[in-house]
């Protein structure tokens, strides 16, 4: 293993990928280096470092870069597996977990962006979609603490951060989240008791002033 | 563990995600029992399996579904761990197997499709962007036997099925993967010297007709 000390992170403020990975980072008690990036004009290191997507978050141990998010925090999971495990230990758990982390990140973003650029008819068919992606998440939630039942884990790591991104979903899109939901809501509020989570999420109203800035960049009224 | 006798899988014969956990299954020594899924009339026993994609293949271990290709393929080698293994032990190296399996997963399938789907300009764009991506897999093949060195893993099950849409590929779009990635058609050739692989890729003219009958459907002329 290498030293604690080579690890830089390459991330945006914002990013709910950059965040998992923060997420991880900390509930690994792990220090590096944090290098925030300007993403309309990217350094030449970002580049370099992930040339196939050149985007945040990339982690560098020793030099050596990671990119994509889920796969960074497996990677933090089995590097630093001397500090309580993020993924299960049996397969079919760990399955059931990349099964829905990667359902996180196929949809949860993607969809989210759509609330705040569409308008009109789009819009609602956009926010009929986020209902029936949390729908799915709140099911495999269930009545237990965290994703994984009592510990938190990946597929937590994976979709807190959009936590933080719910109240300007709900203010450009006009819903509730929680009246729809309230489990998941519910379930955001104890991963924020963890201070890896409520140390690196972003507070609602930056997020919110961020999403109008895009919605201006976009020009999107 | 659950008994060998008790594994299903739905799948659809050409589908070059089936292919990959029948290569998996195939490698570990594996017997199952394949049920061929009518993708034109899902079963109840399909939608019931994988309610969120409805998609196969689905892999039923003593009853549990398992979803989506590569969480399969990386299932099936946490439980069969007896059998020499397609990840690597070393974390770096698997997050990289991992991010090579995924940009595979997220890119030659739907670029593939367009070779077929598009014409005139659009499909111009799609054959640049396909030599793009093969470029980026053969810049990690390198010199390489196979994706992980000298044996055969991860990033080999990912990418293989779609060796046999080459064909399918360059007579639609008019152009040669050999003469772009020679390395990546040597590849591809190495592999099929493997049983498992042999075994389970479909005849390139059987994916040749079943796209002009894609074509068809989707009313491509």
């Amino acid at each position: 293993m290498a030293q604690e000390n080579d690890i830089e992170l390459l991330d945006f403020w914002v990013s709910p990928f950059g965040q998992r990975v923060r997420i991880a980072l900390a509930e690994k008690g792990v220090d590096y280096e944090y290098k925030e990036q300007d993403l309309m004009n990217k350094s030449e290191f970002l580049l370099k470092s992930n040339p196939v997507y050149k985007q945040i978050p990339v982690l560098l141990h020793g030099g050596k870069p990671i990119c994509q998010s889920l796969i960074i925090v497996e990677y933090i999971d089995e590097v630093w597996s001397d500090k309580p495990p993020l993924l299960p230990a049996e397969p079919y758990a760990r399955a059931n977990a990349r099964f829905w982390a990667d359902f996180t990140d196929k949809k949860v973003y993607e969809c989210g962006t759509k609330l705040w650029k569409l308008k009109g008819e789009e819009q609602a068919a956009a926010k009929k979609e986020f209902i029936e992606i949390f729908k799915f998440l709140e099911g495999e939630l269930g009545d237990k603490t965290f994703f994984g039942g009592e510990t938190f884990g990946f597929i937590d790591v994976a979709l807190v951060p959009f936590v933080a991104w719910f109240y300007a979903y709900e203010t450009c899109a006009k819903f509730s989240i929680e009246e729809v939901c309230p489990k998941i809501v519910a379930w955001g509020k104890r991963c924020m008791e963890r201070e890896s989570v409520s140390k690196t999420l972003s507070d609602p109203d930056k997020v919110y002033e961020f999403v109008l800035f895009l919605k201006k960049r976009f020009g999107v009224e």
